[in-house]
This record gives structure tokens, sequence and C-alpha cells, in this order.
């Protein structure tokens, strides 16, 4: 990135739903695509009949796609596993889809949803992606970062899920626009102040974390592994 | 407290230095003054020469009287121990100072720094104080809370030191301007963003805080103790 | 509740089986009662065959509402999930359960078992009840706690599950007696001494947790979210 | 064991995939076997078609009977269930042949892997495990351990899954030499350094368990529970 | 100790002030010294004018020489440290009082306040008493323990200070009687019940402890080390 | 460093004894070196009389300068604070000093001894130069880390002080050599395996790390703060 302290490189986002890559990571994948790097997006699942409605799936799947050309995302893979099914879905299927994905793309760096994200989704897309992202061959990603996410990782039960305390912050002050852009896209999933999913909490929220390192705008990470 | 919850009563409010109560719970103290309860606030230390300049000692002490009119606190207690140096001063003496203070007003609830903040004088005066709320005797605080403190409690080591992890919320939507321009009473303490101590990442706190719980500002808080 | 702290309004305990409600938060549930509040009990599984005879199943539920009788508990919802297999049923189902039962019932308060419970029906009976009471719509539950289950709570992994390190403590001096009273209804359940399901322990427990807090007997709960 | 400190008694080792009581507990069964304890090996998986092929599965089991022989196993115990497929078996299967084998078995001592390692199988191992040796009858195990298992324990995320910080340390000295040995009786699961799974990793690891008690070489575990 | 599982050996108490080691290990040392163990207890401070009054501490130590004769221990060791001032003792001294003292009696088993108590004087001998038990000589304690201490233990921050998870239980079903009997030497200490420091409270922790593993009374530890 | 992904800049080693630096991150240093980066290491403290033999001082001194020269370190800076003795100096003096040597040296980097090694020094030095490390004016470090020490940091209490879990691991397969030659040169430091400090397992830990990243060797660190 930008500073010549950290090349985050082909960089892959993995995102339990779409929106959770914007909520996340939009300010930091904006900025490193406006540093050139290539960034992926792999949508973990889709809302599949009869608990979802087909028609809002596709808009929500629009909106992403709308999203990401916002912020220059070079390509959006969909998994289309069930949503809200993943507890169901045989954890081999889960693991080979993210094995696959991340032995194809060979990323440098992967952006993961949190482990003690209220959302069970989140939880299994974190487990199956740290899986494959395991450093025992040649090529593995080498840098690996949990993102928050507004309405899921403030809900857990507080001191007994694990904690989201950020040690990794990127300046995003250039990009937040982008960001909030981005997930005004999402005009299905947005909600009006003071839910946590509105612009106004995420933008608090940038202001928050920038602050915590004197910077105007930041995202904030959990760093889960950095081999140098 | 407004809603018919939970009555806090006599509070006390213990700061290691003038304008963490603000910074911490000044719409929680605006709040319960304005719903009538009555609130000390004990100032735990002071700047003292040679460290600190006896002029900027008084001018701090001056705009913490102007904060807490504005927050409408009953009483203001110095206890003088000195600024940065809890750490050099004898455990019995801090002790006994918040020992003291606890016998004397008998508060029903108390509100403490976070033992987890980057400063040693908030953990010590956190270590102190719980002490001396020790629930042994006939007469004890109900209702231990600790709160945040923009600049202290972001800094300390990630996973390493005790995280804050709110598990109170107050609603200080009617009570964030209160809070706002209590803090800027202290002209010497502000700081202009993106600095942790200034207006706009307060108010940026009291946003996401409040959006977490579904209101438009409030105070967090990790609770101690509750005797019911 | 009594001493005019915290007043717990209309309250639901949810129970994953039959016997835990009592064990954990009988006498709470004495006091509030008493106190004129309405409280509902949950019971979120029924054995069901091959794997439990039905007999032993009416006579627990038989049991169970004597027990309720005893404590003054207003209304019992039986949810009838199949009992140690909630891991075997779909996440969704059991979230959309209690999901239904909490938006039906609007409580103010919400007491769950323990998420580090050894059997997992309490994990999950844990984990979807939280769903259930996310701060994000209008009315949700204010006050969210977890109790304590002899037999469960102190057989997980020490350092390695969640602990169950209490934070709010109810009196219940005048109400062990109805507490032990409701527990005897469980004949089927009690064992005798040195079993932790047994009376003894219970009335120890009690004994212990009241001392804590200089009270002749207390419920010992984790908070998991107050919102003021 | 030797020093006339610790008896383990009759011992059982589960492990989820043969190797890893190798890896985790190797030099300790070596050496209980050596002073004349009788020790249990319960492999609690095997791979199954399709997702294995048979004969892989075969050559494995052919591996770790050769292993046990050099160790001194007394008895091997195949639970046959399908690996990588635990977290889609159903609990109660999975608790139940764990509960038969404890119960049948009647150990003194139980050596689990570790609940934080990065393998699912791993995990739901340790928690049936846990639940058949719950200390609530006449007989249970009165010493439960679990041990670390190179490539799986490390593997984690760092500060969110429980950390193993070993508190049991076991001199094997004397025993390293089986330990290794045994290991490399598995041809088709061992990895040239520098693999975590290679024979020189295991020495290193060996190494540094034992420096840490100033002896030559140590297998280093967490205790779950001891009842004296 | 009477299993035949563990031989504690040559014992080593280490009680910040007199009665911890009753509160914490009383039947842990009667049962010790009823099998023929070599039980020492070393009181690591004294009240000290003028913030104590020497006759009270003439007359607690007068007790508690009367209840290690009931106890049974072989020899009470003072080590007359400042009490309630550790804190403000060099580190260097009360490391070098714990070092001699462990040196010259070479135990091989260290029961040790715990370093989450809430009294100050608690965590700095737990600190002290570690350094003196480093495993980097030819002799150490191969087992080091940790205690409760009613009136300590319980009193500190949930969740925030390090939790007493117990994973070392020891049966003093036998002893408590012994137990009971020597704590009620300390006429000056005992307090009346609801009081956490009361007979009828240490009686009810007892049974807690003990019905967690199935036994009429217990002692219960988290262990720092052993090495087998 | 190498691969492009990071570059650690100035960096500043913070040593609270000579040698400490070698043992956590010799290895790092001499890739530092090698790479063109400015390395600093600072040595906190030294042995003072009557405590410490000032000729033992002076010995120790100079078998660092040789290590450090064989490192390529840039420059030793020594703060002559006193040995075993920070406990005891005022807390004001230690943030000064190492907040004069951060203002003064600008490093981009910091590597920190851990503060959950047992040693009082190696806490009270991380403590000091976090504080010294707050990113809150223009100019701070961008990347804080905290190595391991062999002999502080597995000796101290597991599960009740903070655990070390590394998240960063730095590849020094090309300069284990230098580290061990640089430890070799402190003949007065260096103990005989199976001793921790010795260069066997300072050998068997740079396996260990390497193998969990499949590097031949590496030295791992735990992340405080990254700011991109």
């Amino acid at each position: 990135m930008g500073s010549g302290q950290v090349s985050f490189g082909r960089t892959l986002v993995v995102a339990p739903h779409p929106d959770d890559e914007v909520l996340g990571a939009g300010g930091t994948i904006a900025r490193l695509a406006a540093e050139g790097e290539e960034v992926f997006v792999a949508v973990v699942t889709e809302g599949k009949p009869p608990a979802f409605d087909p028609e809002a799936t596709a808009r929500i799947q629009g909106e992403a796609r709308k999203a990401h050309g916002v912020l220059g995302v070079k390509e959006t893979i969909w998994l289309r596993l069930p949503a809200a099914q993943l507890s169901e879905t045989s954890h081999a299927t889960v693991n080979a889809a993210l094995l696959e994905l991340v032995s194809r793309l060979s990323p440098q760096t992967v952006l993961l949803p949190f482990v003690g994200d209220m959302h069970m989704d989140h939880q299994l897309t974190f487990i199956s992606a740290l899986v494959a992202c395991r450093p025992h061959q040649a090529e593995f990603p080498k840098l690996v970062l949990a993102y928050e996410t507004l309405s899921e990782t403030n809900w857990n039960a507080p001191y007994l899920s694990p904690p989201f305390v950020p040690n990794v912050f990127v300046d995003i002050s250039d990009h937040l626009e982008a960001k909030l852009n981005a997930m005004e896209m999402f005009a299905s999933q947005v909600r009006q102040p003071p839910h946590e999913r509105s612009i106004a909490t995420l933008k608090a929220l940038a202001t928050l974390r920038g602050a915590t390192v004197m910077r105007k705008a930041a995202e904030a990470f959990v760093l889960i592994r950095h081999v140098v």
C-alpha cells in the first residue's frame, strides 16, 4: 500500500453475504485498487428459495456488482452456497469451495469476516477460509486479516465470544467517500440511523478507527497471520 | 434512570484526571442530573510541580468546574494525589483516599475508569476504587461500572491488556449536546481531529455506541458488579 | 425488583431442558413473581422417542409444571425441539422458534443458559436466543443475563471454554426456600449428594453466591447486555 | 510415572486420526508402557470412500499398528467414525462411541487432542470425550490432559481460538527415540522439513518443551481436570 | 496423596497473611499431614506499626500457631515482610525472601495464593514465589498450584482480572472437620455469615467444590506447573 | 523486508537486558541489516552495584557490542536504568527515557519484549515503550511487535499471564547462523542444554517457528499495532 510499508499484493476479500466486504473493507479495497493492486471479492452465499425470494437475491447481487464497480474490484466470484444455512452445509463442502478459490487465485493477502461475529455464516466462513490459508505448502497467503462488520461484530456476547480488538489500521482518508458510495449501492441493505447498518454509523466507525491512529478515517482489522 | 428499569441513585464518578469523567460518562452524568439524581465527581489527581505547572493545574481545574456546571454535577471532590505518579504513591494512600470517599458519600452507583486503559493512573484508580467498593459490609455500592476514555482505552495492547467490550449502554440521545458542551469547556485538553481527544471523535463514539443498541447516542460501560 | 434499583419487568426464562430454569434462576423467578412481575418459562426441548421414553418425558414435564406452580411462573411455553439433538436440528429452526417467542412475549428481561455450559443444547439455546434478542428494532429485551447450571457449568474445560465469572447477583434470601421446594418437585432429576444436582449442592451454591455480596442467599449471573 | 509423583495408571489416548497420538503423546505412551502401565489408543475416525481411498486407509492403519508396536501400546481400538466428517456425524453418535469406550476401559488417565486445534475432528473429539469423562458417577478418569499436534495446534487463529499454553510437562528424555521411531512408521504421513509434520520439527518441539523444565526432551499438555 | 495417583511430597504452602493458608488449603494440609507428608507454611507478611497494632499482630500469629497445630503443619516460617505494603517493598526483597525459602526447603510441591485475588499482597506473593519456583536448575518444585481465598478471589473484576477456574480438586472429605476447626482458631479473623470469611461459607465452598467431582468435600486449585 | 511485502524501515529493538534482543530478534536484526535497514538496539538497564558486580556488567556490555557487530546493528544505545529494579524506578523516569529515545530516533518499526514475560523488567519496559509509541502525533512508529525471550516467556503462569501466541513470522533461514553466532558472543549468559538459554534450544525454537509457516527458520512475534 501507499506508504511503502506493506504491499498487500493480489488480494482476496471473502464476504459471507454481499455487503459484508463493503462494511468491513470497502475503503481498503478502494485504496488497493487505486494503488494498482488486483482485488477479488468472493461472495460465499446467496439466498435460495424457499427461505429467500429469488428476486431479492438477484437484486442484492446487482447491488453488489454496482458497489464493486465503485470500489474498483477486479472480479467478483459467487460461490453460491446457501445463505443462513452454512451450518447445515457439510463442512467439507465449504472447505472445498474456499480451498479451490484460494488455490486458483493464489492471493498474497486475504481479508476474512471475524470469527466472533454473531452470524454463524461469518464464523463458518472464517473457519473454512483459515483452513484454505494453511501455511503448509509452497504457496499460501502471506497476510491474513479479519475485518469487522457493523450489525454482526458488536452483537455477540461480551467476554464470552472472541472480542474484536483491532491491531491493524488501514488509512482510508482518501477512500471513505468511495466506501460510503459503494454502501449506498446496497439500497436493499442500508438502514436508517440509528441502525448499525446505516451510512451515518459507518462514517462514525471510520472516524473512530481513524482517530485511534491519528488519521481522518481508517478501517480496522485483527491480524490472523503475517509471514514476512 | 428514565425508563424505570434501573435507578442509579446517588452516583459517584471517579476520574483519575479532570476530563476523564466527561469523556467517559459526561452524557450519563447529564442524564442522571436531569432525572434528579445526585452525582458526585471525584478527581483523583492534580498536576504538581515540578512535573506540572501550577498555573496549568489551576486552569484545568477551572475548566472542570465549568464542565461540571454544564452537566449538573452536585459536588466535585478533589483528592489531590499527584498526577502521573500514582504508581509512586503508596497503594495504602490511594486505597485510603478512595475508601474514605466511598464511606462518606455512600453512593449506590460508582463509575470508574477502565483497568485496561493505557495510563497507569487509570489502572491504579480502578484497583483502589474496587477495594473501596468491596461488598463486605452493610453498605456498599450496588452498581459498579467502568467507562471508556478516548486516548486511553484504545491505545493499550490488543489481546494482552484487558479489552473494553461493553455490556451496558446508557442512552444519552437527549444529553449528547450537554456532554459535548462540557467537553468544550476543557479548552486546554481538547484537540483537533483526527486526534482521539476531539469533539468529532467523541461524537463518532457516541453515534457508534448508540447504534449498537438502536439509539441515537449512547455511552458504553463494562459492568463490574451489580447487586440486586 | 425490590430495592427499587432494577425493574426486571416482564421476564422470559429460557431453559434448554426442564429443571435448568430452577437450578439457574429459581430463586429469582420466585422473587420476581412475589414482587408482581410476569415471568414466563420457555422449555426449549423435550425428550423424543426413540432416544427418550415418552413416559419419562411426560413425567418430567409434569414435575416442571408443579415446580413452576411453586415459583409463581405465569406461563410455561413448550417449544418441543428434540432434546440432546439441537446440534442436529437446523440452526434456522432453533432461531425461528426463539425469535417467534421473543417477538410474541416482548419481554423486557431474558434469562439464558450459559454459552460455556458443557451441554451443546445449552450452547445452542444461548446462541439462538441471543440472535432473537438483537437490539436492532424498536422493541428488544433491555436486559439479558446468563445463569449457571449445576452439573453443566462446572464441567466444561477450564480456561478453554468461556468461564462463568458472575457480575450480577440477585438476593434470594427470602426465596431460597421456594427454589429448593421447586427443585424437589423434580423427583426424577434430583440426585443424592455429593452429586452436583442435589439439594445440598444447590444450597451451598446459593450460600456461596450470597456471601460474595453479603447476602444470605443469591443467584449469580453473567451480564450479556443491559440497555438503559 | 517414574518419579513417584504421579501414577497415570491405566491410560487411554484418544486420537482423531492415526498419528495424532504419536505426534502429541508418543513419548509419554512409550514411557508409561516402559514403566508397566497399560496404554490403550482409540483411533476415532477412518477415511471412508468416496472421500478417501480404502487402500490409503488400510495403509495408514497398518502404519499405526507398527507405530503402536514400537511404543508398547497394549491395545488399539478403532471407532471407525468417518474422517473429516465428524461435524456431519450426529453429536449423539460421537458421544455414545466415546462414552462406551470410557465405560468399558475405565481408564484412570485420558489424553485428548486439544480443543483449539484447527481440525474440526479434533475439536469434536475433545468435546465428546470430555462428556464421556464427566465426574458424576462412582468411576471416572481422575486425570484428563490435552496434547498438542504439530500441523493442527499452531495453525488456528491467534487470540481467537483457545491457545495451547502448557502446564504439564512429561519428561521423555529416555523415550524420544521411540517416539521418533514410531512416527517414522507413518511413511504416508511424515513430510520433509520444514513441514510441521516432519521428524526434525517433532524433535525441535521435544527439545523446546524439555528445555522449559530443564529436561532433554518433554511432551507438553494442558490440564483439563485432576481429581486427587 | 491417598489414592496413589499423586505424591505431593514435601510441601510448602505460602500465605500472604495468616489464615490464607487455612482458607485456601487447610483441608489439603490436614490430608497431607495425615498421610505422612511434611508440610511447611510460610507466612509472608505481618502487620507492623503504625499501620497495625503489635498486639493484634501477636494475637493473630498465636491463632495461626494453634491452627497449624490442628492441621499438623510441621513448621511455620515467618517472613515478616510488612502487611498491606508488599507493593511498597522492593520487588527484589520479596523475591529474595521467597527464593531463599524455596532453596532451603526444597519442596516438591508449592501452594500459592491466586494471582487474580483482589489483595495486592496476594498478587505480589504469587509473582515472587513463581520466580522462586523457576524450573531452571537441578532442583525445583515439580508441582505448583494456586489456591482460592474466600473474601479475596471472588471480589476482583470479572473478566478483567485473571479468573479462578479450578482444574485440580483435592478430596478433603475426611479432613473438612480439621479445616473448619483450624479456621475457628482464628477468632480475630472469622466473621459471621453471610460474610465470605465465615465458617458457613467455607463449608459451602467445600461442598460445592466437592460436588463438582462427586466428593463430599474438596479444595480446588489452578495448576501452574507440573513436571512429571 | 526481502519479499517486498513489508518494509520495516528504520528499526528500534528495545532490550531490557543485553542478550534479550538477540534471543528474541537476532535473526530479524541480521536480516534487516543485510537488507540495508538501519537497526538500533536500546539496552534499557545495566547491573549496578551493590546488586551487581561492575566487572560483570562491563563484561556483558562488551559481549553485547560484539554480538551487535555480528548482527550489523547500526548503533547501540545504553539507557543505564538499574537492572532488576525497574519496578522501583519511577514510572515517569522509565517513560521519559523511552519517550526521548523514540522521539530522537523516529523509528518506523519498534520491537519490544513481551508484556507476559516473567521478568518485571520486561513487563515494565513493554509498558513504558508502548506509551512512547502512542499514535497521537504526526510521527509515531507504524509497526510495533513483541518478541519472545527464552527463559522468560515460557515461565510465566499459564492462562493467568498474557500468553505469547505469535501472529507474525519473520523468515530468518538465511540469518539463523548469524543469530546463533551473536548469541555465542554472550559467553557469560549462554547455558548448556537443556537450559532454555542454550544454543540448542534457540535453534529448536527457530526450527519450530519456521515450520509453522513452512520456512527453515523463523522468529515469531505478537503484533501490537500496525498502521498502514
